[in-house]
């Protein structure tokens, strides 16, 4: 048996996880609105990023202090409301959910504790969490944890908050051990509910430290470089636990090497469901003087409105393109740049290529290549074009 | 007499100053396309501010040179063609546009060189200019410089792009001197030609490191502070010349709040004819540890789609301005922060306050107000929503 990625399975597709998805009526929906991952063991290793924001959420701030001791036993997380911003009470909630949740996991006969529990929120920010509904759900959602991979995709669900559908991945390898994860949608991708969370799990044997690299190897490509509008949520978490029960120890190459590929397929999954896009954009700079610098250019013309609407509008406007690259704090030759979409050459030299206004971009993907001329850096950011869709979904009142 | 303001007075409003607008025909609409203001002395004082973009439109490189003797006589501007990004046949455009009017001035009785000349163009980036009418069109614009106020409304009109009114402003100080100035519309205001050109004259006495000094402090309070989509033009150009036709030596003081009167009145004109635009925003960052802090957070608050987006819908999200907040690289006290919409309190310490989401923002302008509790520093930048007519505006084909 060879390695390989599917689709339909998500955290419960590695050994010795259990998850699942319900409604709790934090969502005035009344959809599915909270989701739990327990790790069964045999070990509790466990990882995680988390936003760069200063303004960080209280799950982010109580996560980020359980994560201390490598060691995580599940995650609770819920849709309906991001829990930011809302104080020391806020701060109270999520330690409140915590705590409930061990009592009843220890009542259902898995001896745990509130330190060994991540909590993570996505919703509106600044209002204070229902925790009259979100108390009962606790014990419900326990009872409903079924084995098997449906509450993978149960949980999956419950996360979504703009999604229109769950993203699930799971990696097989041909070693008979396995790497699963969910996301939900935002990202970038629909920033009225901007916050991206993802949870991994896997049955490898692995410790926290070498969770932790393969986990930021894997973002620092994945969901780091995916930028619709250069905002970065209060909430955005990645999670990943480990527990051992394969039996078997992959090396850290080969570890890296399947945390990328579920990460990268998951971020795929993000883009492909983006709100108010019409348009799915790679934009790659290469020849920057170190990769640092390629992807600061890579990020200006990424979150440049005016490139993003002419994308829109199907214009291969490559002037806005060599704007936006002028604008970036970097070294540059301005009299050296070279810009193709899509493998047509548009710019040569900072000149325009023969051509270059006929250039059709009616197609749904596009390719934007930025060559700088003044050294070996290269990175590559995956955007959207800025259209009528995309006002549309963030303008609409919050409550 | 007491010192005034007018609107309906530009470039020609001080004593010594000729200026025309007529149609070359670079633009396909046939509507006037070339501007032209000359200096008529006694003095020659200049100065002039450039785009900070590493990608500098021809016109850009050619009058920077030429300021660096603090002397000009005639300033000809084009809207219908940036002249950026046309590599060095582009530059040669522009010398061959200085050199032509050089000839046509000295003809007219005016002997002028090309070093003299100032050259400023507006329109899409990339494409070579029609010199094949412009040429003949130099000629005739000098016979069409009439004295008096209408030459200068004529020029204003010409170097219109995407603008609806032609933007003029004159102060005529009580002590028998005066400032005039025109600007086109753009600035980040109507991004799909995203340059803003400004030309002003004075018949004070003054020496070019004085009106240099008077430039820079006016600019950096008014057109530096406009922001609306971050972006900054390969063409972006403001000139000043002064004639000491009045006889009159302002002191540095009365000159530099003269200069800033007229810019701080041409940048609430350019605002106001902002296109796709249904708000006018006004970002005030207090509390900051420096004046740059705080321009940096109201910055970021500015350029952030998701605050903008919001405030198109007339929604008091305030989240949204916090997380933008967080994500400035800034000294920060996450629980300190303290925002309000026009005079409403919505976040105290980071958490909502009462009725925030009730704050009625139906209204055209909105002031929002950032305390961060940390230091003295403030700052203050004006932007607009993001709304489906910026989309449309910038989403039209180029050509």
């Amino acid at each position: 048996m060879t390695s390989k990625l599917i689709h339909t399975q998500g955290v419960t597709a590695p050994l010795g996880f259990r998850a699942a998805g319900i409604a709790a009526g934090i969502k005035a929906s009344g959809k599915p609105d909270l989701a739990l991952v327990l790790n069964e063991g045999p070990e509790y290793s466990a990882a995680g990023v988390f936003t760069s924001n200063q303004v960080k959420a209280a799950p982010v701030l109580w996560s980020q202090q359980v994560l201390k001791t490598g060691h995580l036993r599940a995650v609770i997380l819920n849709s309906g409301g991001a829990n930011a911003c809302t104080g020391h009470g806020g701060f109270q909630d999520t330690h409140k959910t915590a705590e409930e949740l061990a009592a009843a996991l220890s009542n259902w006969g898995t001896e745990t504790g509130a330190g060994e529990i991540a909590v993570c929120s996505t919703g509106l920010i600044g209002d204070r969490l229902p925790m009259d509904k979100l108390i009962p759900a606790i014990t419900e959602i326990v009872q409903e944890m079924g084995g098997g991979i449906s509450g993978g995709t149960d949980a999956a669900h419950a996360i979504m908050t703009t999604d229109t559908v769950p993203k699930e991945s799971a990696f097989h390898s041909e070693d008979k051990w396995n790497v699963g994860g969910m996301a939900k949608g935002a990202g970038m991708l629909a920033p009225s509910l901007a916050t991206m969370l993802v949870v991994l799990t896997t049955d490898a044997v692995a410790t926290p430290e070498q969770l932790d690299a393969a986990l930021r190897k894997a973002t620092k490509y994945t969901f780091d470089r995916l930028d619709v509008d250069g905002s970065c949520s209060t909430n955005d978490t990645v999670l990943i636990m480990a527990n051992g029960a394969s039996g078997v120890a992959p090396s850290q190459a080969d570890l890296d090497a399947a945390v990328f590929t579920v990460c990268d397929d998951l971020a795929a999954q993000l883009m492909a469901d983006a709100e108010g896009v019409t348009k799915r954009v790679r934009v790659t700079v290469t020849g920057a003087v170190s990769e640092d610098e390629a992807l600061t250019v890579a990020r200006a013309v990424a979150r440049d409105s005016l490139v993003k609407t002419a994308l829109f509008g199907s214009d291969p406007n490559w002037g806005r393109v060599l704007a936006a690259v002028g604008i970036a704090p970097v070294t540059l030759d301005p009299n050296r740049i070279a810009v193709s979409f899509n493998g047509n050459p548009v710019c040569v030299d900072s000149v325009g290529a023969p051509g270059a206004r006929e250039v059709d971009l009616s197609g749904e993907d596009i390719d934007v290549l930025i060559e700088l001329h003044v050294g070996e850096g290269t990175a590559m950011v995956r955007t959207t074009d800025l259209s009528h869709a995309y006002v549309e979904e963030n303008s609409a009142y919050s409550s």
